[in-house]
């Protein structure tokens, strides 16, 4: 079977995966980067960007290249495709990951707003879809031929799919600062420990990488 | 100068220090003893509790470990002394610690019910004070005779020492569980990471210990 798998989640302190204020110049706002600055160095985000791979292989890129082997579709909500709510004013408009997005797979994109899907370079195609967690499951299953989806974000389509205990793996990395305000993933989760084993892991860069594996898989 | 100290502190991944529903019977209530797994193998726990000194001595019980070393005195909020509110009903009751408490030295008990000091065996003596964060810190100074001060909790206490940037080291054991209610810890503490530097190490059991140290001692 295959798993459902989170990876890469980055948390404050206080259990924000993302700030207050999205706009189109600032994905997480007010978190601006700090998120995410554990991740911008590993060799596997500079592989994501194209650049050369010469960056960092210690234990955050250890957790990071995770990420893509044995995946075969990621579902996202529609905040991670770009900062617009409500009917779409303007189909032209791509997305926040350019024209050659990292996935490099299908990508479900949780809308109550479809629209035509979008192939981009690289293999990736972002299908939108008005369908519950389940329903969108059955899709990505369906498109990754075998392999694993993975469950890309924001904090409240990662949430929605572990309420509905639908994720067998999930990689969070908890950043040692207080954001404050945002969206947090934790909310309604306090059956999480009874579900998951957990593991930790330091990494020198500050941040720890928390491993949660269902215990009883459906 | 001395220096004003947390150990110890035990937070939830959702930032929660202790759970809802505190009484007698439950300290931390709904959280029952779960930010605490951690502590109760280590030696210094064990050492506390007037055991065998037998328990662990990994990186759990380095940490802890820090807890004594130093410190002339405590301040503590009332709930970490009893569970009651308002007037004391009964001062024949003397907290929760026991005739032989684990401080060893003067403890100042924050509260708007002033009552006569408490001393008990083994050097601790409880103090009552309706006092300001400043103000138990300056009595606190007094007692510790050059020492270093202890801040013991619970959160609304240690929040209320952080918000005045009188704490020059914090240590937080981030206990991979999820409580959903109770107190927390980081509520309006957005400035930590400009003012701390942060260090992090993950034991086998699960919990990560953060370090954070002010940059610019007052």
């Amino acid at each position: 079977m295959s798993r459902v798998r989170v990876h890469n989640f980055s948390v404050s302190l206080d259990g924000y995966a993302t700030g207050e204020g999205q706009s189109l110049e600032a994905p997480f706002g007010h978190a601006g980067t700090r998120l995410h600055e554990w991740f911008f160095p590993t060799r596997s985000f500079r592989a994501m960007q194209q650049e050369q791979a010469d960056g960092t292989l210690g234990v955050d890129d250890a957790f990071a290249s995770q990420w893509s082997p044995g995946i075969g579709a990621e579902i996202m909500g529609r905040g991670k495709f770009g900062p617009q709510r409500g009917p779409w004013p303007d189909e032209e408009w791509q997305g926040w990951w350019g024209e050659n997005p990292p996935f490099h797979t299908p990508v479900f994109v949780l809308t109550h707003h479809p629209r035509p899907s979008l192939t981009m370079a690289g293999g990736t195609t972002f299908h939108f879809v008005d369908a519950s967690p389940k329903e969108a499951l059955a899709l990505a299953r369906e498109a990754a031929g075998g392999l694993d989806v993975r469950i890309g974000g924001g904090p409240s389509t990662v949430r929605a799919f572990l309420t509905e205990d639908l994720v067998d793996l999930l990689h969070v990395v908890v950043v040692p600062i207080v954001l404050g305000r945002g969206v947090r993933l934790w909310d309604g989760q306090e059956s999480l420990s009874e579900r998951f084993d957990v593991e930790s892991a330091s990494s020198p860069t500050g941040v720890t990488h928390l491993t949660f594996t269902r215990r009883t898989p459906s």
